[in-house]
């Protein structure tokens, strides 16, 4: 729909009227005492991970998903392999309870999946999702209610006693309705909703009220699901109250502690990570985060950041890119370009010196070791991405990435002398353009700048190794030079070749060359730096032959210069 | 520059030849025994806020900023009251120059905000940064170097004396260029480059070694800035490393610790928060979170947390949509609408169960207390936002959102038994359209179903208060009803007289009538359900009479039984 439809007058007035004024505002009072330990410990294995992607997601949608859409975004969870998804409301909602049904009547439920439905604690929407649910194998039964101070004095304005009787109450009819379609294996959820705003201690009073009424078992156990519903501290503050309840909570063994985290204040991968730390067991989450207001957990980010750490996440997200195009093709939501692990920034570095350390580290980096690559916490191509766009070149990038790039896409591999030669040329070049160069562009620049190929022009040479001779003919427009000299190779041979013609002081003070690729046919690079009468002149030139490629390399130096002097 | 620029061939080959296996990474060393107390202390103040936008943020840019973007942005960072700005790297880019020299040649640069500039531990580059910044009255140089294993082992390949040393060296001809430009107050910011994947005590050796080179006071302390130079860990690891790096290094009263976090693993804020409970000072980062890969620490979301708790921020963060717009102007980059405090889909409630909830603690909150609402941790009016998009219908939200918008938008407050009429009618209109419902469109449906003004129509009445009599003319149709009838008001009284035409049982069941705004022209609603010969009919009508706002309801529930029963 489109924003038309979005309302614009609002019974508080102009919204210049508001203040900018921190007083109006506290911080949640501290956890009561526990014995803190989830600072010292360290996640060793995955949570069962909760797609609410159908649900918290869904619903926080300017356009609800279609059937069809659900449809689609259930198989791509299914295929990265969670196994417990929340499907919806069924009770509250047509397009869920008709989702439900297809389910259900489609056999679309594998055998180690679980799907959860969400229900107030009402009677008659706890038939209407039983019925909803009718001949299902197995599923969770998630039913919720509000906890926080808030919720008790302002908006139910109830004692803490009525909240927990409407709690049981809930529950209880949830158990009955559960006894009488025996067929299938119910497991319950209860959620202390705005449980971060709820003093932990009643949280427990409450979900001890449910499980005296549940009995679960160690086979058979409860979900006590303890939502950041609003995220309203740093997320050391919400392990602290995962960790009271899990301290304080009885019958531990019979309970799955399970973490629902939103992101309003940026935190929610850091508070269900934390919270894993400090005790829980299950985290609900959805792909790339969508959900109410700031979003869910993104479970993509949380799996990453346990494979980064060499926890497998029992999650396949090899593809992100089909989690990206699936999931914004049925939100209708952006996917950052720096969205964590996956944006499309995520793998390019512009500063020079990243660039650097990720060239030399990588070539450090034999297959059997433990990954250790400046700036890149993972191999990128483990999520189908590459290294074609970890590089590019800019104003900013300086030498490094210029010299990565051609090796990389040219296999021209800059001598450092060469590199603060060519470095100026392609920082002025960029910054003319003010957006970034290729590696074309940059191969483009070395060949003109340092190999005119004019006035001179090697047009033949031999070199006689028995007699350290060298002769040559070399081109000057309409001139031919034939030349001869001697040394013990071809450079230092035509250096005295060269003396006949020209007579100024020459000398070669830096020489680099080496094949490009590999193979007979290969080409050679050849860089060379002249001193000619105290000034340095440099040249490059490529050949099939090394001697042809480092005698075109000065040449081209003298081109250069004569350029210069022109 | 268009994508054309990027390079598509790559030295690693086919990205699909990667494989998504955990076990070639592993998770950081403990940090070192110390004396952990952050996880018991909490924030009080705001910190020093640096940002990076004109540095971190713009290096990581396709296209950096031109010099009027630059300048556009230093008005914003101003504006907001950042008091320590980074403005680039002038030794490394021309651009950055001249905009060094711009703010200096044409002081830009207020009393109060001091700039700094990000340079090598390379002599030449420490002498044209100095060059760079000569006149300036105050300015921060932030000399890098890296410090981790990976940095040292495979890029630098050197011992961790060789890699102390450079730090050394590099910061020696900081303090000899310093010393060449008295007229400057110099204040020296050392980073150890990669702190978070560095030995703990290691970088505290570094910091210690190029502290007795600076020799700090109290009054002219050095600033150590300790980068999550790619986040690698949970921001409680970032916290430990902090606080170990607090408890350890000498001197601390001259010594700011500074952080600069970024979002690898989408724990930038978080990382930052629990370092401020760690003992940080100083938090470099960039306005909504833009800088390498994932980005830095976003400045406004972490401002607004503090906020959020009633710590005065020493931010101006009145006004995000400027914020907004400015910066994704410069950057080219969007801003997401689940982006914590400012995205556009923050102050959003779909569910139903929410809207209940906001709008009852709305009602709730008296002016002069604390702010207790539901769902929404500040009044969104506190920056510019408004409520007008806090509440859209669709058909996931329930009946509380539809009653929501009547009475913020219409006034009409829709009694409990009303809403239990109206919501399935909005339910299923709303599934038809896939999309949300406005205020209008849900005024619209309740006029339609519940007053359709036909066939019969209320011409005249008169109530006789003394006698308890009403007289009063029907039209239905092309004939005229002047009935009669008896009772102590004009509702019992008009079903008196109803009998004398329709001799069917008739009783009131509700009844329910408020002025819909203020003053003695505000129209009034009437809501009435009666019960006819055991069926239950509901009709609504609004007049400026309340008497003829009633009568009108009770004909109107009579036209609506008698359409549905056409």
């Amino acid at each position: 729909m489109s924003d038309a439809h979005v309302v614009k007058n609002t019974i508080f007035g102009d919204a210049a009227q508001g203040s900018f004024d921190h007083r109006k505002y506290s911080a949640p009072a501290p956890v009561p005492a526990f014995n803190r330990t989830w600072p010292d410990n360290r996640i060793t294995r995955a949570p069962i991970w909760v797609s609410e992607d159908l649900r918290d997601g869904n619903q926080a949608l300017l356009e609800p998903m279609s059937v069809e859409q659900k449809q689609r975004l259930w198989h791509l969870i299914l295929k990265i392999g969670i196994k417990e998804v929340m499907v919806g409301f069924p009770s509250a909602s047509q397009p869920d309870y008709d989702f439900v049904r297809w389910l259900i009547d489609e056999n679309q439920i594998p055998e180690d999946v679980t799907i959860a439905v969400l229900v107030q604690a009402r009677e008659h929407l706890i038939a209407r999702t039983f019925e909803a649910l009718k001949g299902v194998h197995r599923a969770i039964i998630h039913i919720y209610s509000s906890t926080s101070t808030i919720q008790r004095e302002r908006v139910f304005e109830k004692t803490r006693d009525d909240i927990k009787a409407l709690a049981c109450q809930g529950v209880t009819w949830v158990c009955d309705y559960a006894a009488r379609y025996p067929e299938t294996d119910w497991r319950i959820e209860y959620s202390p909703e705005s449980f971060s705003e709820t003093e932990p201690e009643y949280a427990v009073e409450v979900c001890e009220a449910v499980m005296a009424i549940v009995k679960p078992t160690r086979e058979k156990p409860i979900i006590f699901n303890l939502p950041n519903t609003v995220e309203v501290a740093s997320p050391n503050h919400y392990a602290d109250q995962i960790e009271y309840f899990c301290q304080n909570i009885s019958n531990r063994d019979a309970v799955v502690v399970s973490v629902h985290t939103h992101n309003d204040r940026g935190g929610a991968v850091a508070a269900a990570e934390l919270a894993l730390l400090a005790g829980a067991d299950r985290v609900e989450g959805t792909l790339l985060g969508n959900g109410e207001r700031t979003g869910n957990m993104d479970i993509v980010t949380l799996g990453m950041n346990l494979y980064s750490q060499g926890i497998d996440p029992q999650l396949d997200l090899s593809n992100p890119e089909e989690i990206i195009r699936t999931v914004s093709e049925c939100t209708k939501l952006i996917v950052h370009p720096r969205h964590p692990w996956v944006g499309e920034l995520v793998y390019t570095a512009f500063s020079g010196s990243h660039q650097d350390a990720i060239r030399k580290s990588l070539r450090n980096q034999r297959p059997e070791e433990t990954w250790q690559v400046a700036y890149l916490p993972i191999d990128p191509r483990d999520i189908g991405r590459n290294y074609e766009t970890v590089i590019r070149v800019n104003s900013q990038s300086g030498k490094a990435g210029m010299a990565f790039l051609l090796e990389r896409d040219h296999g021209i591999s800059l001598p450092r002398w060469m590199m603060l030669e060519l470095a100026p040329i392609v920082q002025k070049a960029s910054e003319k353009t003010t957006g970034e160069l290729s590696s074309d562009d940059i191969r483009a620049l070395l060949f003109k700048e340092f190999s005119p190929e004019q006035p001179y022009t090697l047009e033949h040479y031999r070199f006689d190794r028995e007699g350290s001779t060298l002769s040559t003919r070399i081109r000057e427009g309409d001139k031919v030079h034939v030349l001869e000299g001697q040394g013990n190779g071809v450079i230092s041979a035509f250096v005295d070749a060269w003396h006949h013609y020209d007579s100024r002081p020459l000398s070669v003070t830096n020489y680099s060359e080496h094949a490009m690729g590999s193979g007979s046919d290969a080409k050679a690079i050849a860089f060379v730096q002249l001193n000619v009468d105290g000034v340095s002149v440099t040249g490059v030139a490529e050949d099939y032959d090394t001697g042809a490629a480092s005698l075109r390399a000065i040449l081209a130096a003298f081109d250069r210069a004569a350029r210069q002097a022109s």
